[in-house]
C-alpha cells in the first residue's frame, strides 16, 4: 500500500492499494461521520464493482443510494448534472452527507461537480477505477461538466475527503481504455520525471502501484504551488491545448487519451524543429507512445486546430499558454499569441 | 457615499453610492481588466436600468453581452443555468472577462453561480437594484439556483469582485418589494444591534444609504467569521429554517422577505414564552413588521412546517440549528432535535 498525503485547501489522502474497493466503506467512515452515502456510478462499472463497493458502505452504516449513468464522455453533460442534484435532494441527502464517485474520470467529474454544488458542498470521496482517472482526474480537485461548446466548459474547483485506487481494477479495464491512462502517465515523464520515461520501457501493469504513487506525487506537488491554475498547474496542460482541439473537432470519437498522446507528439516535434528542446526527445516520445498502443499523428490540419484552440478555456484574450518541453523530464509554460500558436500548428505538420 | 471593504477569501469592496448605475463602468474597470462582460438581468430591470449599465460598460471598453430572465424567483432554475452556462460559452467569455448581475437576488444568485461555474470561475460583479439584494445577496458570496425539492439547494460560494449599490434604484422598487427588503434590515437589528432597530423607527428611504453600509457592515463581520458557513454565520439565517418553510408549504407565492417577517415573529414568540429572551422583544419586532408592511401571522400549522424544515439544507440529520433571540440585538444559535423543534412549533401557534 502507498498513500499520498494531499495538503490542498482541504487536506486527504490518495490510498493506493490493491483490493481497497472491497474494504471502502471502514476507509471511508473514518473521514467521515455521514448517514447516507450517494453512490455515483456509470453501467459497465456498476455490473462490475457495484455491489462490492455497496456493502462495504452498508457494512460501515451507511444508508446507500445509487444513480447510475451511461458509460462514456457524453454523459458529462449539464442535463446528467441536474439529475443527480435532483436525485441528492429528493434522497433527502444533508450537509453531512456524501457522495462516492466509483469509475472514470466521467464518473469523477460529473460527480465531483455535483458535491460541490449542492447544498454548496457535501463530502466527495474518489473511487477511480481507470488509470486515468487514477492518476489525474481523481487528484487536484477539479470538476467539471462539458457544455454543447467544448469540453470542460463548467465546473469547480473542489478537493475530495479521500481517494481510494485499487490497482486491481485495471484488469478489468479494456486495453484502449488502458492505453489512454497510458498518455497520462507519460504525460508525468515528461513534464517533470526522466526517470519515469525510463521506467516506462518495463511494461506499467508490472508496476503499476509504483507508477500510479509517482504520478499521483508529480501531480500533487504541481498542484500545491497553484490549486487554482493560475500559472504552474498548467504543466498538466501538456499536449493537451492540441489534444482538446483534435477532441474537440473528432465530436469526442477520438479519445481523451489519444487526443493528449496526438498533441503531445506535436508539441514535441515542433518544439524539437524550433530547438526549444534537445534533439531524441520527440523519438523517445514516439517510441513510448508506440509501445503503450498511442497514436502519433495528427488527424487533422492546422487551420481546423486553430479554430478550435480559439474556443479553449486556457486562451485568455489573444494569449494562448502552450506548454513545450525544455529538457528531458521537463516542461516550461510559453505564452503565445494566436499568431505565434499558428505558426508552430504550421511545425507539427510532419 | 460610503464603501465598505470585504476581507473575505477575495477582497472586495461594496460601495453604497447613488447613481454609481450610471458610472459603474469605470468603477469595474479599475477592478477587471477583461475584454468581454456577460450583462445577466431580468425584463423589468433591464427596461429599466440596463441601457445606462451597457452603454457605461461600453465606455469602459468592454465588448458586452446580455442574457435576460424573466422576473421572479421560478427563474432561479437549473435550467436557466446550464443556459446562461451556453450562453457564456457561445460568447467566447475567457478567463480575464466577467459577468455582471444587474438587478435583485433571483439575478445575482444565478448570475453569481453561473460565474462560479463558467470555466470554474470568472470575475462576478454584483449591481443589486433591491433593497434585499443591496443588504443581503450581494454580501457574502452565496450564490444558488433552487430545485424542485426546494431553494437554494444548489449553488457554490463565490466572492464578487465588485459591489456597487446604488440607492436611487430603490425608487424604482414596488412597495411590496421594498417592504421584502426590510424584513432583512430588521433582522440584521434582530441579530446584531439594537440601534439599528432604535433607527427604523424613522422610515428607512430617509436614511437609504446609511441603513444599507450598517447591514452590509453587520454581514460582513458575522461571514468574516465563517465564510463557509459552519457556525456563526447561522445567525444570518434568524427568521429563515421557518421562513423557508412557509415560502416551500406556499409554492413559492409567499415573498421571501414575508415568510422571514413571519419566521422572525414566530421564533421571538417561542423565544419569548419560553422565557429565552427579554419580555417586550417581540411586540417591539411586532410593531417595526407592521410599519414596514409586513406580516406576523404564520399562515400554516405546526404539523405542515416541520415536514417543510425536514427538507431544509440547514438540518444535519436529526438536529436542526435554529437562531433564537437572546437580548434585544442580539441572537444566538440553538442545536435543536427534530422533536425539541416540533415543541417549539407548537409554542408559535398564537
Amino acid at each position: 500500500m502507498k498513500t499520498i498525503h494531499v495538503n490542498a485547501s482541504r487536506q486527504y489522502d490518495v490510498c493506493i492499494r490493491r483490493g481497497s474497493l472491497a474494504r471502502c466503506g471502514g476507509d471511508i467512515r473514518a473521514v467521515n461521520g455521514g448517514t447516507a452515502a450517494a453512490l455515483v456510478t456509470d453501467r459497465t462499472v456498476d455490473g462490475l464493482y457495484g455491489q462490492t463497493v455497496e456493502q462495504s458502505l452498508q457494512a460501515a452504516g451507511y444508508r446507500t443510494v445509487k444513480f447510475i449513468i451511461e458509460p462514456g464522455e457524453q454523459s458529462k453533460n449539464g442535463e446528467n448534472f441536474l439529475k443527480l442534484l435532483n436525485f441528492l435532494a429528493e434522497n433527502q441527502l444533508t450537509r453531512s452527507d456524501l457522495v462516492v464517485a466509483l469509475g472514470g474520470g466521467v464518473v469523477g467529474d460529473l460527480a465531483g461537480f455535483a458535491a460541490a454544488s449542492y447544498l454548496r458542498g457535501v463530502a466527495l470521496v474518489q473511487l477511480p477505477t481507470t488509470l486515468l482517472a487514477m492518476v489525474d482526474s481523481s487528484v487536484g480537485g477539479k470538476t467539471a461538466i462539458d457544455l454543447p461548446a467544448g469540453k470542460n466548459l463548467a465546473g469547480a474547483f473542489y478537493q475530495p475527503s479521500l481517494v481510494l485506487c485499487d490497482p486491481d481494477a485495471l484488469d478489468s479495464l479494456p486495453e484502449e481504455i488502458f492505453s489512454d491512462g497510458c498518455a497520462e502517465v507519460i504525460k508525468y515523464g515528461m513534464i517533470a520525471d526522466g526517470d519515469l520515461l525510463t521506467a516506462l520501457k518495463t511494461p506499467l501493469r508490472r508496476q503499476a502501484e509504483a507508477v500510479i504513487a509517482r504520478c499521483v506525487e508529480i501531480k500533487r506537488d504541481v498542484v500545491a504551488q497553484d490549486e487554482f491554475d493560475t500559472g504552474m498547474r498548467q504543466l498538466l496542460n501538456f499536449g493537451h491545448t492540441i489534444g482538446h482541439g483534435v477532441e474537440l473537432c473528432s465530436g469526442y470519437t477520438i479519445s481523451h487519451g489519444k487526443a493528449v498522446a496526438m498533441g503531445m507528439a506535436a508539441v514535441t516535434v515542433a518544439a524539437e524543429r524550433s530547438e526549444l528542446c534537445p534533439d531524441g526527445l520527440y523519438w523517445e516520445l514516439h517510441d513510448l507512445l508506440v509501445q503503450y498502443g498511442l497514436p502519433t499523428q495528427l488527424p487533422y490540419g492546422a487551420q481546423q486546430l486553430l479554430q478550435a484552440a480559439y474556443r479553449d478555456k486556457k486562451r485568455s484574450g489573444d494569449e494562448i499558454h502552450l506548454v513545450v518541453p525544455a529538457l528531458r523530464g521537463r516542461c516550461v509554460i510559453r505564452n503565445l499569441t494566436m499568431e505565434e500558436f499558428a505558426v508552430l500548428l504550421q511545425l507539427c505538420d510532419r
